[in-house]
C-alpha cells in the first residue's frame, strides 16, 4: 500500500478505517436535498458513496449557501468526521466541518429520468459514472483479476500474442486489415496459434487481450473489440482441457460472490445460480445434443452448427455450465483435432452458460502431427507460407496439446444477468458505433 | 490451485514437493550425453529444467538405446524418483525407470551455437526456448503482475480503454489506420484520454494493453507494437503523480528481485543497481538539465527536445531513476496542464531509467479548464467533433487529476539491462518485420 500521508486523500471505499477521525473527501455530488438547516449530500468519488450531513450552524452561513448551489456532478471536498450510522447506506456518515466547491457542474445530462440506450452509449464517457454501470465494470475487474490469479497460480505464464499477423485464423471475411508499410496485416481474432508455440515454451501459457471481428451484425450477443483469455497447454488432452476450463470458471464465480456482493445486489442479481457453479460440470456430447434437440421439437440435422435459439434450449437444461464436445468435423477450424475413434468428429468443446447464456468458451485438443496438419492447410485453402512457422511446431518435439478461450465480456454478461453485451465493456464498439 | 490428481503432470518447478517420490515428467530434450552405461538428460518443461539419470541396468537395453536416438527438443516423458543431488543443478534429479517418446525432433535449427538475429528473429516461435528468451518472458511477466497488483491493492479499477478510435491522440503521421464500416479508425497509442473520463467515474482508473505506432525507423528503442500501463488519478496534481510514478517502480523492482533471481542470474544482471531502486527518487527540472547538458559541453538549446544522447548523459548522474519535469510547453501534448506560475511549461514529468536506459515514463497533471482546453484544441487543429466527449469532462464537475504511461518493455529492457526491446515481447513488430 502506498502510505497514505503523502497522498492526502481518504477513500470512500475505506471509510471504516477512520470511525471517529477526520478526513478529507475528494468528489461529485451524486444526489443532495435540504430539510430546514439541515443538508443531505450523497458523495460519490468513484471508489463508494457516502452521506454527508451538513448543518448550517456547524459550517456558517456561506459555506451551506454555496451548498445549495451543487447541481449534481458538482465536484468538491469535504472535510468532517465519519461517524457510524447504521441508518445510513454503508453504515457511516460525514459530519461535515468544510466544503470545498471546485466546480458547480453544467446541467447534467443524465438524470434519474429513463433515458434511451442511443443517448445513453453517446454519452457513454459520463454513463459509467452512473451506478450500474459502475457496478458491472467493478464485477469485470474482478473477472479479469480472477482469471489472472487463477491461471498464475497454477503456475502458468502469461504470454502476450501480437495483435498485427500476417495470417489468418479463422475466416477472412471478418478481418479488420491495416497497411503496415508495404504488408497487408490483420488485427488478431485468436491468439491461440502463437500460443502453441508459447505452450511449447513454457508449459504452460495464457494470453489475454484485446481481439477483434470485424462483423456486420448488430446482436446483443457481438462487439467487434472484445477481450479474451487463452490457456494453452502442451502435454494435455481434451478431458484435461476441460478440468482446467470447469477448474478457472469455478474459481472466477466463487470470486466474484466473494468479493462483489453489493455489486451483484445492485443489479439485483439473484446469486443462488451462480453459487451452483461448482466443478464438475455435465459433460454431453454434440451427438447427445441433437437427439435432446429433436426431442425437444427442434427441426435440426446432425452435422449443423448451434445458433442461438439451440444453445439457449440445451443451456436451460443444466443448472450449471455444460460441456458440449466432439463437433463434427465439417464446422469446426482446421487445427483441431480429429477424435480417434471417428474422423468425422473433433475434440472440440464448447461450454454453454447456464440461464440461457450460450457460448462463452471454445476449446480444443490441436492436431499434433505434422502430415495431417500440413493436408488441413491445404484443403482449408491456407497460405502454407503463413503457417510455415506453426507447422514447425509439429516437427521439433511435437506433444499432444491443448487449450481454449474465454470471451471475457460474454462471461460478465452471464454472471451479472444482463441482456447486452454492450455494457460490459467500457467504451463498446459495435456495427455502427465507433464513439465516443 | 487446481488438485494436480486430476491433471496427471509434475512440473519441474514443484519438484522440490517432491522429493522421494515417483513423478512424471513431460518435457523436451534440452540436452543429453552419455558416459558408457549412464545416461544424462537435461529435460525442460517449461517451467524448469532437471537433470535425469538413466542406467542401462535400469530401464533395460531397450529403453537405453531409445534414448540413445533423442535429438535436442525431442518430446518425451520419463517416469522415476525425484532425489536430492546437491551437485545437481536446481538440488535435484530424477533416476528414471521409464521413458516414453513421443517425438525424435528434426534436426533443431537452434543449437548451442552463435546464431544471427535475422535469424533468431524469424524463428522466434523456436527461440522462445532458449533459456535466455525464457528467463527474459517470465520477467516480464512478473512485472506485469506487480504492477497489475501494485494498482489492485491501492484501490485502483482496471478500466480497458478502446483499441479502434476515431480521434487522434498525439501525431497523425504515425497511425495505424483501418476501414471501420465506411469510417476511418485508427489503433490506439494511448488511451489516457478515455482513462480521464474513467478516473471521474471510479476515482483511481489504470489501463493495461497494447498501443501502437506507426513509426517507420529501425531503432533499438521502438516497436511499433507494445504494451503501456496508463494510471489516471482524480484529485491529483503533478507531486502526487510523481509519488505514485515511484511507488509503483519501487514495488515493481522489488518483486523482480524477490521473485526473479534465478532468471536474473540467468542473465547475469547485476542487482546491485536494482536493489537502489527505491522511493523518493530525485526530481530535476527540465531547465536545470539543460544547465546539466550545457556544462557536460552538449551543443543543447532551452526549449529542445531531449533524444537519447541527452537522456542518457542525464540518467547516467544518478543511481536510481529520475524525474525530469516543468517541459517547455511547446514541445509537450495540448492536454498538459501549464506551470501555473510559467505559461511557457507544462506540469508534465518523464521517469528516465538509471543506467542510460531514457525514458521509460511519461506523464502529467491535465488541463482541467474547460476554455483553456478548448482553446488549445483549437491552437493544434484538432477536430473539434473527435473531442466534444473530452471537453465534457471539463463542463460536469471537473476536478485536477493526472497520470502517466509506462512502457512496458522499456522496463522490461531496462530491468533485465538488455540492449534491445526486440527479445522483450514475445512476438515483436517491427519497421520490416510482421513475422512470425
Amino acid at each position: 500500500m502506498v502510505e497514505k500521508e503523502h497522498l492526502n486523500t481518504t477513500l470512500i471505499c475505506r471509510i471504516q478505517e477512520h470511525a471517529n477521525q477526520s478526513v478529507t473527501l475528494n468528489g461529485w455530488v451524486y444526489n443532495s436535498r435540504r430539510s430546514g438547516k439541515i443538508g443531505f449530500l450523497l458523495l460519490r468519488d468513484g471508489t463508494g458513496t457516502i452521506q454527508c450531513i451538513i448543518v448550517k450552524n456547524d459550517v456558517g452561513e456561506d459555506q451551506f449557501e454555496s451548498f445549495k448551489s451543487l447541481t449534481q456532478e458538482s465536484s468538491l471536498s469535504v472535510s468532517g468526521t465519519v461517524v457510524e450510522n447504521e441508518r445510513a447506506p454503508g453504515g457511516f456518515e460525514i459530519q461535515v466541518n468544510t466544503l470545498t466547491i471546485h466546480q458547480v457542474s453544467e446541467e447534467y445530462p443524465i438524470t434519474p429520468k429513463e433515458h434511451g440506450t442511443e443517448f445513453l452509449m453517446n454519452n457513454r464517457h459520463l454513463w459509467l459514472r452512473s451506478k450500474r454501470q459502475h457496478a458491472i465494470l467493478k464485477i469485470r475487474h474482478e473477472i479479469i483479476k480472477a482469471t489472472r490469479d487463477f491461471f498464475d497460480s497454477n503456475d502458468f505464464t502469461l504470454v502476450d500474442t501480437p495483435i498485427l499477423t500476417p495470417n489468418v485464423c479463422e475466416g477472412t471475411t471478418t478481418l479488420f486489415e491495416t497497411e503496415y508499410f508495404g504488408q497487408r496485416a490483420f488485427l488478431a481474432q485468436s491468439g491461440q496459434l502463437y500460443g502453441e508455440a508459447n505452450a511449447f515454451a513454457f508449459g504452460r501459457q495464457y494470453n489475454f487481450g484485446p481481439t477483434f471481428r470485424a462483423e456486420k451484425s448488430k446482436t446483443r450477443r457481438h462487439l467487434l473489440e472484445f477481450w479474451m483469455v487463452e490457456p494453452e497447454i502442451a502435454y494435455c488432452d481434451l478431458d484435461e482441457d476441460m478440468v482446467w476450463a470447469e477448474k478457472m470458471l469455478e474459481f472466477i464465480v466463487q470470486r466474484v460472490l466473494e468479493n462483489r456482493k453489493f455489486e451483484l445486489e445492485i443489479l439485483e442479481r439473484d446469486t443462488s445460480m451462480l453459487e451452483k457453479v461448482k466443478a464438475p460440470f455435465p459433460r454431453i456430447s454434440y451427438t447427445e445434443c441433437v437427439d435432446m434437440l429433436k426431442e425437444g421439437g427442434f427441426d435440426f440435422q446432425w452435422g449443423g452448427d448451434f445458433g442461438s435459439p439451440e444453445e439457449t434450449y440445451i443451456s436451460e437444461k443444466f443448472d450449471r455450465p455444460v460441456f458440449v464436445h466432439r463437433f463434427p468435423s465439417a464446422i469446426k477450424a482446421f487445427y483441431m483435432k480429429r477424435d480417434p475413434e471417428n474422423e468425422d468428429l473433433v475434440m472440440g468443446m464448447d461450454v454453454l452458460a447456464p440461464e440461457g447464456y450460450g457460448e462463452i468458451i471454445g476449446g480444443s485438443e490441436r492436431e499434433a502431427d505434422h502430415d495431417t496438419l500440413l493436408k488441413r492447410i491445404n484443403a482449408d485453402g491456407l497460405s502454407l507460407d503463413d503457417f510455415q512457422w506453426y507447422l514447425d511446431l509439429r516437427k521439433y518435439g511435437s506433444v499432444p496439446h491443448a487449450g481454449f478461450g474465454m470471451g471475457l465480456e460474454r462471461t460478465v454478461t452471464w454472471i451479472c444477468k444482463l441482456s447486452h453485451l454492450r455494457e460490459t465493456i467500457p467504451f463498446p464498439r459495435m456495427y455502427g458505433r465507433l464513439r465516443p
